[in-house]
């Protein structure tokens, strides 16, 4: 469940920072944006910021490290906003609550992760990437009255790996989107989408919905995430085919993450671990209409 | 064939808005910038925008009508370029070679199209968009050794319908990819990928190549394109699975254009008849490094 004394991003990340604070960020600091972390070899930066550019709904770059090694200042990639106002008085090895770690595109923390990669981060060279996060349009369905099952039951977000392309760019070949699942009734899809919409650097609307997306998506067990909690209905039952609720799929921040594993990925890449966020000072107001 | 005395992309122009020019316009005018137009009702500009935004690499949006209704200056979406310097002196309705037709997401004219849309244009509401085009890096591939198998043999590019979706946006849901395939040897894909990403207002780098890629895309038969003309391999035969080379797939800027057919248009819609372009006065090296 989300602590309440966390209200803004500077405190979950200083929480996060001493370890008081290990768990998935969903419904913390509300208002408040997250971002997925993904830290790349600088060899790799500009690969990266491609495939970014060319992928904008799962992979919106919000942010990247001023330089190569610094983790405590960034460079802003959201037009009219600073790097400082997106977050301030920053550690990057050890402001998300848990984090992996990869060596040549191989996993080599355990799926809980771990606390911090101060160890692992390479002061000459790693560049630390914010990628915008879906949390962050939580609150306003919320305020809405749609609601978001998985926040209401304190669990984190389902998310899929899907067979669906990404837009290849220089050396990530092949990849494919990772899509977050929330489920709604069908009456209440339209009013979903509106809602989502104008949130873009966070995956803004859906990209798909229903059960035939489910297959065309090539999810592979809707019951059985990839990624996350295994989802929950708005009255707490598991979801499946039979609940009377529909899933619901929006690009997923852990796409880039995913994108960098495999062969064509050489050193140390750093990330937090799946729901595990790094909470920004920014606020939606400052970002959305 | 590329007739030699239309050199820049004013020449087209005018040999388009007279009629004497009508023919597809792979090869013409060198080093100008080519553009896909889709031309739509005011009401869906919205939703229209959102799309490109949100599919960059099928959909890079250059510049739409000032204002509605306007058919004479653009509104650039380019950083840096003016709607001046993108083309001047323009008639939208009659510019490109030959138009498309369609009511209510239907289409109104023949596969050949019609040489210009003025009766079409509605003048207090029409928007046009122009959408970078795969053409503007022929030259490039060309310049470099490499090739273009249907230019060299004087046809239009082989373009697929496939099954890879597009991010929804507003009305344009399950909309799905148009690809351009070029063939090329395995040896020279590494060096096609270099010389193309960089040109990332059209399209940039293939999304995807080989055999494989043509099952995951669901392309139905490679030999018979969904539009343009049929495949040849570099010696001018038939492009068939036996043949040598690989096929290797853009984005390609028809996507929009088949994106807006359908149920959720409503009213008029034109374009350009598919490979018979809007040539720009906007040369390769005011945008590209």
């Amino acid at each position: 469940m989300a602590p309440t004394n966390l209200t803004t991003g500077q405190d979950v990340r200083l929480a996060s920072r001493d370890s008081t604070f290990q768990h998935p960020t969903p419904g913390l600091a509300p208002h408040h944006l997250q971002a997925n972390l993904i830290i790349l070899p600088s060899s790799h930066a500009s690969d990266f910021r491609l495939l970014c550019r060319r992928n904008p709904v799962p992979c919106p770059l919000l942010a990247e490290s001023a330089s190569p090694g610094d983790y405590q200042n960034l460079k802003s990639h959201i037009p009219g906003v600073t790097g400082e106002q997106i977050a301030k008085d920053l550690d990057l090895r050890r402001d998300a609550p848990r984090y992996m770690v990869y060596q040549d595109g191989e996993a080599v923390e355990s799926e809980r992760g771990c606390l911090d990669v101060e160890k692992s981060w390479d002061s000459n060279d790693h560049i630390a990437f914010l990628i915008g996060c879906s949390f962050s349009f939580e609150s306003a369905l919320i305020e809405a009255g749609l609601g978001v099952s998985n926040i209401t039951h304190g669990k984190n977000v389902p998310m899929y790996q899907t067979t669906l392309r990404l837009n290849d760019a220089g050396r990530f070949q092949n990849r494919t989107y990772v899509v977050s699942m929330r489920p709604y009734e069908l009456g209440q899809i339209e009013a979903v989408k509106e809602v989502t919409r104008p949130f873009e650097l966070t995956h803004g609307e859906p990209i798909a919905w229903g059960w035939k997306a489910v297959k065309d998506l090539g999810i592979k067990d809707i019951t059985n995430p990839e990624y996350g909690d295994k989802p929950v209905c708005m009255n707490g039952e598991p979801f499946t085919e039979e609940s009377g609720e529909v899933p619901v799929f929006w690009g997923c921040g852990v796409t880039p993450q995913d994108a960098v594993l495999g062969k064509a990925v050489e050193g140390v890449v750093l990330g937090h671990l799946p729901g595990h966020m790094l909470v920004l000072d920014l606020k939606e107001e400052d970002v959305f209409k």
